[in-house]
């Protein structure tokens, strides 16, 4: 019988099984911030374990709260960086040179088809769009993979999602999970992995790839995944072509990364998204999910275009594209925060940095603050956001605060109107 | 006998003298910041007394902690925000409009010559660059201000700084300032305003008569000032061009804001500032300061440019011209926050913020968080910071942390070097 990506994964990786259903995998990158990662470092040096297994396999970020809010977050980042130092951690990302890990990591060519990747971060599913295994982590998965470079998982089944049509313009990667977590639950995936395929991710940028897998906790799966495809190789080529001869090779030698046609499934759901409406939470769960709109006009105090959701320089172009011209309503504020220096770079250089400032948004350094209601963004009691984020949770954004998720589009409509308001009436 | 400016300014103003030297003015602006305003407004909430003496001349800004970094801060920004719709003071500005205040406030053309000025905030002093009286209150005072206009001082003495010469190049107003606080201590001139006078100040551009006049505090001083001359009628023109015929008939009207030739001085200080180097503060005394060439070599973990004392666009000018094309060292990391959206956009449209990024700055939104050490890049225990802020104290901006007060150039330097450096070395 065929195996899904998962299972091969698995089955490349595996270095023991100690128990049954517990198999020890061989980890190809540990991701690090600073908000978890000290308590790990704080810990092993405590027990007078503090030992990296392989610098060159650790990539290690300041993001969360950047520049710090306080001593404490001044602490945790100098917990961190003292520790590159000292294992001699060269992918370290200080201050300046930091960007939204989920955002950065991609970036700078660290996530390759096949790898099992672990960080203690809820959101580390995001780098499965490249065709790896990649989990969110604790403390104790966190210590054990930074000091012996393994990590013991469950054989994790998996739930295939087809997806069959042509997306509208309008709807995008961010209306599309909307809907699946709507359909699967926040439950309906837990310990699983979710397979996304079909014509719709084929036609994907890496972009909208990774912001379909980066939700898929939010069904209560361990990993979102994608196959990895041309757009896989074009996206990676510039850290890989020294790997391989041609595009075509590096295609063949990933190919090894895609579920056999006779693998078993947990579930195999398909729908044509073609009639598919640009979709909006409401309430406090992700999965209460409704269509624009049915919420239009739905009042809010904050638009947040970011995160490791939507932060991507593809997000700040349609952003950009709704904002030219036009200024946010005097009744709202608006912050933008590019996911990475090399994101605002490229938004400087293509004049988006100038069309949100114009706009009247409030353009942050790249950080993950708001989302979390760490810094950059908190609400106030009662207040409501916008936001183009990934948890709608009671006050993930600030004790009191509701927050709507949706795509950059709508989130840049509704900072016009301030209100929520489908992006479609700002086409020509 | 003839009156110094601030006389001339309290007999203008004066509506009463209940006590033998406690003089009743009125007040021309009240400026409000989310810090210290929101205990204002609560507390004459819960006495019944929830109204404001002329919203036209209230001017309200977040700027302090902005995007909110917690709860507490994002209610401290809403309580000032619902005031300002409440109150309908037209001039507020909130996240992605907002700045410091003391940039912002004169930008928009809030300070006139002869005016006075209150606000809950110890740099209301900067604001004596265009010739008012402009001091820093406490809650009590700022409550009467906002209910009934008016504030009541102690007669000021002031003290008369001349400076004659000319400034070197590499040497800016905030080396003169260190050096003039170096003279007159950090309890020289308290309760005293400090004139500002002579040719370097004549041939001295907005920006930097700000930065000087911001840093009297630090000296002491109730407030900074200058004489209002053709260089301040020209950055006012926009605002007061209605009011006037020609710029040559808003000088005229405002030189009676000029001290008489035989006004009385509690001190006349005369300095020849040619051979002046540039300099920087050590310790935790702003008047602790040393030439930048007896402290070169100093090391230091993060470089800091922004604040109400050098944020603004002639500083990011002046820092990018020595950045432009070079890197910051690896061993720091480096901060620059435009002190306003405006000078964000000129920065911007001018390349400095490319310039900036490209160099690993982090660039962040307009906000006075670092200097204060309550967001935005506060310090760990044992760090040290080079910054162009205006206070040094211990802990500053962080406990346990350091603070080396400098000019914008010497900071640019330093972040290179990754130590305390004479800018002078970048240039051709």
């Amino acid at each position: 019988m065929g195996k899904t990506i998962a299972e091969k994964i698995f089955d490349a990786h595996r270095v023991g099984m100690p128990f049954p259903d517990t198999h020890v995998l061989k980890l190809d990158r540990v991701f690090c911030h600073e908000i978890t990662t000290p308590i790990a470092i704080t810990d092993l040096m405590a027990r007078g374990m503090d030992r990296v297994f392989d610098p060159t396999k650790i990539k290690a970020v300041i993001d969360h709260v950047t520049p710090a809010k306080d001593s404490k977050t001044a602490e945790q980042g100098k917990i961190l960086r003292d520790w590159a130092k000292r294992h001699e951690i060269k992918d370290f990302f200080d201050i300046g040179r930091n960007g939204v890990c989920h955002a950065i990591f991609p970036e700078k060519g660290f996530v390759r088809p096949g790898y099992t990747v672990i960080m203690g971060d809820s959101h580390t599913c995001t780098h499965g769009a490249f065709g790896a295994f990649a989990a969110g982590v604790g403390t104790t998965d966190l210590e054990v993979g930074i000091l012996k470079g393994v990590c013991a998982f469950h054989f994790p089944k998996t739930i295939k999602i087809v997806l069959n049509g042509t997306l509208q313009p309008g709807v995008y990667a961010k209306d599309l999970i909307l809907f699946i977590i709507k359909e699967l639950t926040v439950n309906g995936a837990t310990n699983m992995v979710i397979e996304f395929a079909g014509p719709v991710i084929d036609a994907m940028s890496m972009e909208s790839r990774m912001t379909l897998c980066n939700m898929a906790i939010e069904a209560g799966g361990t990993c979102g995944i994608c196959y990895p495809d041309m757009t896989t190789v074009e996206y990676l080529w510039d850290f890989i072509k020294d790997e391989f001869s041609s595009k075509e090779e590096a295609l063949k030698e990933y190919s090894k990364w895609v579920s056999d046609e006779d693998a078993s499934y947990e579930k195999v759901l398909e729908y044509d998204v073609t009639n598919l409406e640009p979709m909006v939470t409401f309430g406090y769960k992700p999965d209460q999910v409704k269509s624009v709109s049915e919420m239009t006009g739905t009042p809010i105090n904050q638009i947040y275009i970011g995160s490791c959701t939507n932060g991507r320089i593809e997000d700040l172009r349609i952003a950009a594209s709704i904002l030219k011209g036009k200024k946010i309503s005097d009744d709202v504020r608006a912050i933008v925060s590019p996911a990475t220096p090399a994101i605002y770079s490229k938004a400087l250089k293509e004049g988006l940095i100038e069309i949100f400032q114009d706009a009247g948004f409030c353009v942050t350094n790249p950080t993950c603050g708001a989302c979390l209601g760490m810094s950059n963004g908190v609400l106030a009691n009662g207040e409501s956001c916008a936001s183009t984020t990934n948890r709608n949770f009671n006050g993930r954004m600030g004790k009191g605060g509701t927050v709507h998720l949706m795509s950059p589009a709508t989130a840049a409509a509704s900072a016009i109107e301030g209100k929520i308001t489908n992006s479609e009436i700002y086409k020509a």
